[in-house]
């Protein structure tokens, strides 16, 4: 209870003291920016005005000890002025030389959008991990690789009475669906003319725009939009480190990380208790700043003891912390090595990471060394809220789930292999019949569910929620399609 | 932090001052009640004690700047005394002429239910927007359009193995599913003897109760129930701006509005930040009381900037801010002029806005110019938070994917008459065989899933969460189903 | 505004006051433990420091109102030192002749698992209503019962291309399932070595572990987990009392509680209005600590009017407080007489509850009278906030629901009788054929979405979420199967 007087004596204190400090300042530029902006889009002002960018200069941000920035930028970068805070016009002018976005506007060149190239001015690391991610490659990772190319424009065919399927999907489509979350290609494809409460004004007119999907294209052929997890202007570290961020893309059918989270004790407790946890702090301390993990604490976040020792490096590329990649393709494999999953050919010359007959395409994935490394390092954050044999056997046991769920994908893969084969259906494009669907399902939908189920303790996603109960009758109904048919 | 300061020395003075004033007063009437009801009903009275109605008078509110006002009669309306609390008598008490569940109870004449029309007593506005509605009229947009009433009696057909299934709905059914949302017609049929404290008592016995759906038709003839999103004695307008609220009814597979919106960057924000947020000013400043909107704001809130200035104004007639109306029936439309959807007839006689060869039936449906002028309102709200551009191209997006959707319906459409023409099913009930349940949910959750998505950015639902790819799925069903039978 | 004063008055005086109190101590032997595990399990340490158990002692508890604890022992146990705080070998340390996975554990006999034969040396009647309950007999009352046996093996199938189904289920896939929920028998099936950051050490090897399922099966031969809901360290009753912890579990499509409850009218002002509800108080008073329920008001807490009347005595069995058991099995009855319903046989000889012709078995279901009782307890305190018809009313209308709902129910099963008569599909197991899939889900999925929907005021999971609509569309599908088959 000392500790609440000294508490309020401290306020006091650092209010008077802040009260002598000079107001960090904003750029002559960015002041002219506000100045109308204020205005037009007060909205996006006030987000700003909120947000550490606008409270805090680069000197300061440097000031502190290592460990508890968030600039991964070493020393002031030449050019930049380290005593403004970061405001409209610092960002939005960067590399305008590579912006093909950039505009006279109101007197300043800006670009429109500012992508991951310019936030690594004063964050570089995190663009660097970022950038070799699968995130940063999710529209290639698509658009490049035939077999998913043809999954998401049959997913997506057009089917008009007077015609058979079409499999050339409208860019609209597929701006609202697979590439809302994997991000668009944004070119900009002319001027525009739009109103202004100061009149006519001319903008750069985009392609696949807005979007802010994780591996966006953005007019400076950077990949990526940092603002699909830091919204908008205020880039609030809190709301990317809640799951709800990451619930925007991760969801039941195909990839239910979020939905399980939400029926886990680790959810339970979050939903709970999020009120009283600080999801702001730098370092993150486990225990104290939390009491049970969000989706960011085991998979990016920098993480420490209550005591500021490292149990975990922040990383930015999501995959990097994870040793077997659950996601079904058709079976899980290991981790692949790079972010560009479209460069990987399996025995059987198809872009998948392992052939149906099981093989993986083993070049391109991650060493058993490795796999074990960080199953080690998971275990080892977990160890902090669990025993040694409580993390070794779940992880244990996870992985016989996964072997056992593989199975079931390869039962369902030699039925509709027979569908094939007698001519049931034809193998020309292996995703548009019925009994393709059915087959589809099983290990997209329901051979992820029980996967990410048993990964973080989902069991209703492992059993009745697109789980192994419809495996069950999902393999028994394309049965029965085989044999039907006979 | 100079605010800090100030802020402690205005909240002493505050409490100070507040110490001196007199504490509002209820009515005699009421105290009567709570005398009982603090005992009977606790639960009740408490709610109502945080209420502002229990902290208010009518001309501590009518004493209010105006754009700061929940109430809006713009003076004191006869035989109102203004100077008491809305209590227990005030509300329960009015207009009993037009109440049939008016009766005898302690010596006061008390209704049993509070309708939108004594409701209007104070909040004329509101309820005047409210009857205009679609939600106003949501019982009789049901019942009275033979098309939805076969849909509403098929789905909830009760079938015995002895019999075939039967369209008469049982009303217990009716009320807890559609019309659980929609609203029930609450009718006195009697009287009725219930045990209380103080011994027996007498009261009015009411058909289809409990309910609280928007278009309850009350015993006193008016339509809808501002408990719906204002529950219960408190009345909180921070629980009718939560979307929590919305979600109640609108949800998936459906109307999946609210599972849409979770999903969302907005939705994301909204659950990250709505403890800091304000839900209860009036006005709602953007930008300062929220930074991400919820259904509220861009479908009924009074929102203003943070300088005050009105961006939209309030209403309570929850359509009349939309031009397009998504919900499929069986294609998409512009929004109906009257709320009253029964009386609409398309060309082929229907009584739906639309005819299955996508001919609209315009006279019942907003003009191209009032479209625009809505579609144009709503973007200027959008832009408070994004460009100019943004807006502008992200509806045009939607509406290009609303055109697409509806195809696709047309095609399911031409699937369906095909096995009519062929004898594989009968139309006379177009809803309640195979290959007709496939015919519905096309339009009716995969549609709506897809449209949805894209009018508030949840690509997971306009993907595979009942998404376009269901919707090829369920055409791929539908085709093998006409063509196997052949 | 006086209470504000006072307030800070009595803050001061209490700031002051604390102070010079004595803060509780811990055992020596808690101090060891504490010491290392600071370090090797700091969570978990954490977790603890927050919880009730580490601030307060058993004398302090015992020292309170009745009604004011959270310990059900009335007076200090024997060999309990009264005068420390509840730390980790206070748990960890008791009974060990009864604990299997009691080891030396430097220095200390300490067992793995608290089991809540343990936790009743302080909550004796908490530890005796549970043991009573179904949750304690979760384990056997699946696997002991042959019928629930067979339908966990055929949804758990594995399913291998060379071969047919096997029903034998692997036991890693039961515990991420069925048994995560309803718990795992955890024994000691040998002794393993770990590393530590003291060097390697030896505990014990658990067989189905990790698992914190409701009825688990401990090394001490007791049933159950408290952790299950008071999780994991902290114990917190605010966690348990939130409707997400009840959310791990009960889930759609099977027991969609946590589902309906959400979209419920209570539902939605407990997530619009919990940050302002108390969910720590003991004891609970409606009215002033929450305005509306969650699960736990309902189903096991002490509630109190807000004078501190008792309206619901708290227990821990939770079926105690239901009179009808919605669950279908394969119809509604009511609830068992006993937790352990694998001692359950209805007059055709099988382990459930109702005969295929809707005969309960009676002898092993409460009597009428009992029903009577629990239902008018029930609406009585659903009195305090509603009003007695209101709570009448909603019951029978439920009531006509389960009713009509048994009656579909019964529909289904004449179809998959009429599939067994004919041959189309073989009743040896009459879980794993097309037809008996479409039978399941329509009284495991679809029957108890309707009726969990009409109990808790969910009407989209009635209508159209796994509603009555689904239900007649699947009855439709199996009229097809059977008809088409002829």
């Amino acid at each position: 209870m000392r500790l609440l007087l000294l508490l309020c004596l401290s306020l006091t204190i650092t209010i008077l003291a802040q009260d002598e400090k000079a107001e960090p300042k904003t750029s002559r530029q960015t002041n002219t920016c506000i100045g109308c902006h204020e205005m037009s889009t007060p909205g996006i002002v006030e987000d700003w005005k909120r947000s550490r960018h606008a409270q805090t200069t680069l000197n300061q941000a440097l000031g502190k000890e290592e460990i508890e920035r968030r600039v991964s930028v070493k020393e002031l970068p030449e050019g930049i002025d380290g005593d403004i805070v970061v405001g409209c016009y610092e960002c939005h002018s960067l590399n305008p030389e590579a912006h093909t976005d950039n505009f006279e506007h109101m007197g300043n060149a800006v670009n429109v959008i500012v992508s991951p190239n310019d936030c690594q001015t004063c964050h570089p690391e995190e663009a660097e991990q970022y950038s070799g991610s699968k995130k940063a490659h999710a529209v290639d990772n698509l658009r490049k690789n035939p077999v998913f190319d043809l999954l998401v424009n049959t997913s997506l065919a057009t089917f008009h009475p007077d015609k058979n399927f079409e499999t050339t999907v409208l860019p609209e489509l597929n701006d609202v669906t697979c590439y809302a979350c994997h991000g668009t290609e944004v070119k900009v494809i002319g001027t525009k003319t739009v109103s202004s409460s100061l009149g006519e004004i001319e903008v750069p007119e985009l392609s696949n725009w807005p979007n802010m999907g994780v591996g966006r294209i953005n007019p400076d052929g950077s990949q990526g939009s940092c603002t699909a997890c830091h919204p908008r202007h205020s880039f609030d570290i809190k709301v990317a480190r809640q799951p709800y961020t990451c619930g925007q893309c991760h969801l039941q059918p195909d990839v239910p990380g979020f939905d399980v989270y939400k029926e886990s004790k680790h959810g339970n407790m979050f939903s709970t208790l999020k009120e009283e946890w600080d999801f702001d702090a730098v370092p993150w301390r486990l225990g104290t700043d939390f009491n049970a993990p969000s989706c960011a604490t085991c998979h990016n976040s920098l993480v420490t003891t209550p005591d500021g020792d490292v149990v975990m490096e922040r990383t930015h590329d999501f995959g990097s912390r994870m040793w077997v990649r659950i996601f079904s393709l058709i079976y899980s494999t290991p981790q692949p090595v790079s972010g560009k999953t479209y460069e990987i050919t399996n025995k059987d010359g198809m872009p998948l990471p392992v052939a149906f007959d099981g093989t993986p395409a083993s070049e391109f994935l991650i060493s058993e060394e490795e796999q074990q490394q960080r199953r080690e390092a998971m275990e080892g954050l977990c160890r902090n809220c669990h025993s040694t044999s409580w993390a070794e056997q779940y992880f244990t046991r996870f992985h016989k789930i996964v072997e056992e769920t593989d199975k079931m994908t390869a039962a369902s893969t030699a039925l509709v292999a027979e569908a094939w084969e007698k001519g049931l259906a034809d193998q020309e494009n292996p995703f548009n019949e019925d009994i393709e669907f059915l087959w589809v399902k099983s290990w997209l939908f329901y051979a992820n569910s029980v996967k990410y189920g048993a990964a973080m303790s989902g069991p209703d996603y492992s059993t009745f929620k697109n789980g192994w109960y419809e495996m069950v009758h999902n393999i028994e109904k394309m049965k029965k399609a085989v044999k039907t048919a006979e």
